[in-house]
């Protein structure tokens, strides 16, 4: 029962050591970040390279900020993923998509604040390209997720240490490779949070579960690919 | 007594040990490098991926030359920012800000000196957009302070040596994102003394006071956050 | 013969520690991602920049994900240099080569299925520009793979410790580099398996050789140079 | 004279402690690469930022490849640098320059062979911009040798270990910013054997003088600077 206790994660509320409420507050403001200057990004007049470094440093910067206290998902596909891989509890998971969605309403809300309408167009909202349809559309949100959170895994595989510290930059690298090569079919996604929170400011939900599904599904299976096949091999322990 | 000649920095005059007067060149001439090189760029007919790279790699380069020394901050926001988090004495901090932006008005005027008029354009000086109130520039210098520093409190935190080896790569490309996010509305300065180097060879105050009190807003919010809020704690000693 | 048996490596056919299977299938989503991701990116309407980072930023993410498990080759040209210098067998090479191969086939696959006609130009196939001679392409692709192999090399060269955490970003830049170089010209594969995918995916076979002979030559040549020439001495044991 | 033997070098001709010829043939690859793909990346039809990233990493592969064996100056100016700052002897010296320049004369010369004259343009050469005087280029190539050599002594410094992960990059980027910063007026080179390289081939001396002066008046400005007022100090030792 302790056991169920845990993987509940009930007993997390009322330990300081986790650091609960910080994790919150460091995925709130990830996805802020992500929102307010990535999504802000595309409310530019500037090309594809632009809005791919865009959302990679976004990611980078968020995780050098953020990334020892709640490990840095800023993105519920990740989380999902570390929940199948057994590495979170599920309050915690369910708490950290809360905060991350709150936070990317909160980033895409400041940029509506911040800019007159003038320069606000869709607020760097993903849409289906008119010839792509939505199982399409779910594919490549698949393989964005899938790529993605094996990105994460292998970046942050404690028994590879040398990844260790370029691994915010890979994780970034990652989303920005995941913009190069989608962006102009389903906007690139990857990110449930992102996509909810330039759908909530611009009251457009065409599609929206294909940015939930797609990414979702692509990071369990990465969880599982990574966890069961690609793993690391610990180091021999020497007695 | 002693204690408050220290927050005031006075004994640092006298110290070799603290090497103020090498830290003063390394400030100064880090915002040399930033108005030489990234301002200059601006002159160019590029588009806003080369002035974003060009800002960010500035700082990286200016980190790696001078951060040993002084920091690295180049940048009156991040100074005030390590001032409020009590890293940093009065003294010190005045004198740090005095030599950004005399560096910065050196390394804009060096510009100005080595191109004829054809080409000087605006030198890189930062405006506010048609549609952009001094209000809303405001906020948006307030929210790229508070990432910027955010960031270096995050990379440089002692408790995370992960992110030692990449913290000027991180720094810098915080301040490449910030200008992906917002360069069209405000220029994306997140540095008075960047601003001052340009108003100065320009003669060009208007909404000067938004490019001072936006970022160093950013800052101090950013120094309260990290310290109180996500700072990593420190791993436990073994006795 | 116990020697003859592990340089053919029939021995890793029954060998759990060398987790061949595990590499294969490694090798095998290094160039579905590398196809998926950079040769997607080229079906969309943007610079060379953009093409130039998707193909760089594809390996170093591959091999971030995979690289402790094959080596993350992901390419035949690095394979067959590998097996040249000795450090793989006849065996694991052969087996490493028809899995990229099958990878580069489903990820230009993948991107088939999932894009519109409408959209998918030349899939991202390398082809000779107009004036270039199957000579001088000959040419070009065996500097690309030499420097590729060079830079392989050097970023993982064992007696070099400082390079081991930046390897993977030193080889996906490399690839970039030769990107930028010669795009224009031979579309810069570098690597058989990755034209090979979209020549299978186009039914385009021109010049199909160049891309084979090429980057193998160069990687030949890499290996040759760097293990007679350029390797970093052992350092000096301590008795 | 056992000393003054040291500091012409010419004991380095006997010794194969020393690795010389290792070292020469590091460099001649280091500027071949650096002509074959980054003044290559020039004959493209691309933009600053192509040309810009092209350069730098090119510097960074180079670096990585051949950096344990010759220090990778793969530049004159950080040669006549480095014998100013005394870390390398008069000899030495000497034979890295006519190799760097070697390197450069054949990578450009490669490009040459492996481009049908409709595609070579200028060769990557560089030149004064209509409105750039030869004191003004030499003045905007004298910045670019001192920041890229201050970057190199930075990143380098033995009493800052944090910087060596991440010095080959660092490099290459103060190399990308420099083109940022003034591509448009001097093409800047900050390198004489690069534009020695292309001068060559394409029988263009104009201005060669400031492409010589001006980096290695920069070079040594920043070994002065560095090695006197802003290197690392060394560490206590502890007794
Ligand atoms: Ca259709
Ligand atoms: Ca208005
Ligand atoms: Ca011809
Ligand atoms: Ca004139």
């Amino acid at each position: 029962m302790g056991k169920f206790e845990y993987s509940l994660g009930l007993n997390e509320l009322k330990s300081k050591e986790q650091r609960l409420w910080q994790s919150l507050i460091g995925e709130f403001m990830g996805n802020l970040i992500l929102n307010f200057f990535a999504c802000g990004a595309c409310t530019q007049i500037e090309n594809g390279t632009f809005k791919a470094l865009a959302f990679g440093l976004a990611i980078f910067v968020a995780i050098t900020i953020v990334g020892h206290l709640s490990g840095g998902h800023v993105n519920p596909a990740v989380t999902i993923a570390m929940l199948v891989a057994g590495r979170i509890s599920v309050l915690r998971a369910l708490l950290y998509i809360v905060f991350q969605c709150l936070g990317a309403i909160a980033g895409t809300g400041a940029v509506k604040i911040l800019l007159d309408e003038h320069y606000r167009g869709s607020l760097g909202h993903t849409a289906l390209e008119t010839h792509v349809t939505e199982l399409q559309g779910l594919g490549i949100e698949f393989f964005l997720g899938l790529v993605l959170v094996l990105t994460v895994f292998g970046a942050c595989d404690s028994n590879k240490p040398d990844s260790r510290y370029t691994a915010p930059l890979a994780i970034g690298m990652s989303v920005t490779l995941g913009h190069l090569g989608t962006i102009r079919y389903t906007g690139a996604s990857m990110n449930p949070a992102r996509t909810l929170g330039t759908a909530f400011a611009t009251d457009n939900w065409n599609a929206h579960w294909v940015y939930w599904l797609g990414p979702i599904l692509g990071g369990v299976a990465a969880a599982l690919l990574y966890t069961q096949v690609l793993e690391a091999k610990a180091p021999p322990k020497n007695t």
